[in-house]
């Protein structure tokens, strides 16, 4: 998506360890007509797939933003994975643990049984595909309910952290989608493929 | 807006001590097209307002929703205080502390100074307006970057919490409108005004 392309290379900042802020337009601060934009951009690759889409997955917190903006597009609910059990969450949950690279430690996640279907078709939508730690989290979560998982998509890939391939490896042969992708974040600057 | 008071009279479940359970519409799952009209509703509002409104400030996580779709509507910038500071947050903050009623103590809130100008006019968009002391932590926030605060936006007013009131009587003399309000949840009812 060039678009985005552009607006990352224009804002981003390679803060060094493969460590990427583009607070400015996805984690902290949200452009509306660009989130939208994305969504659309998302959506219409799916829809072209023809998956049948059920629902979007997705995790707190960067996440949250453009699984909306593709699931306004799918007309689809979205639920977004908690990463604290909040005070509202009761009866059976679905969770997982994956280990954070730019959190350091682990992420719990967590999803009520309540949003997540046995024989539904999910697509998961996330900010960003490094390592597939989180991604690979949340679509045990979808084998754990019985659902069908049929797609990945994320803001932005880094290449270099092999996730795709990881993905891959670990049996999860779905269509994966990122509008951006980073091949090569050495010394200062950020290539994008 | 009656589409949003008949979705928590159907799906909302009061768990006591003034805890609103809404996690399928808000707090966990997400339905794009209700949030949609959540957010032209409450743009609509505003613009009858004529405050020429130059950035919405929430709150992660569930403000982030609600704020977004009002965004995209107005056609503004959103920006969203963290909670947790993430690695790729540097530079200068504003940071307040806020008491949390349903979380148990404090909760941190983050804002790089590079979304908050001085001389902006600035909209909060969050989802609960309760006791007014998240709300505040945000107002005090905007007051700190010589920013102006036109006006505050909600999904959900608890009435019987005050929060209007502790605003105002905090000095916050402005628009404050919410899409549902709560008058009671006395016993297991959730009673609206």
């Amino acid at each position: 998506m060039d678009e985005l392309k552009a607006r990352i290379q224009a804002e981003g900042r390679n803060l060094g360890r493969g460590i990427l802020k583009i607070d400015s337009l996805l984690n902290h601060q949200l452009d509306p007509g660009l989130m939208r934009r994305m969504g659309q951009n998302m959506a219409n690759h799916f829809k072209e797939l023809d998956l049948q889409i059920d629902r979007i997955l997705t995790a707190e917190i960067s996440g949250i933003a453009p699984a909306l903006m593709t699931a306004a597009e799918l007309d689809v609910p979205v639920v977004y994975a908690r990463k604290k059990r909040p005070i509202t969450m009761s009866g059976p949950i679905f969770m997982e643990v994956a280990p954070s690279h730019t959190k350091g430690g682990d992420v719990t996640l967590m999803v009520s049984s309540e949003f997540l279907h046995a024989g539904e078709n999910i697509l998961i939508v996330d900010d960003f595909l490094a390592t597939g730690h989180t991604l690979m989290a949340l679509a045990r979560m979808v084998r754990d309910a019985q659902a069908n998982l049929v797609g990945v998509g994320v803001v932005v890939e880094k290449t270099f952290e092999e996730g795709r391939n990881a993905m891959l490896a670990a049996g999860y042969d779905i269509p994966i989608y990122a509008l951006a992708a980073i091949t090569s974040m050495d010394g200062e600057d950020i290539e994008m493929g």
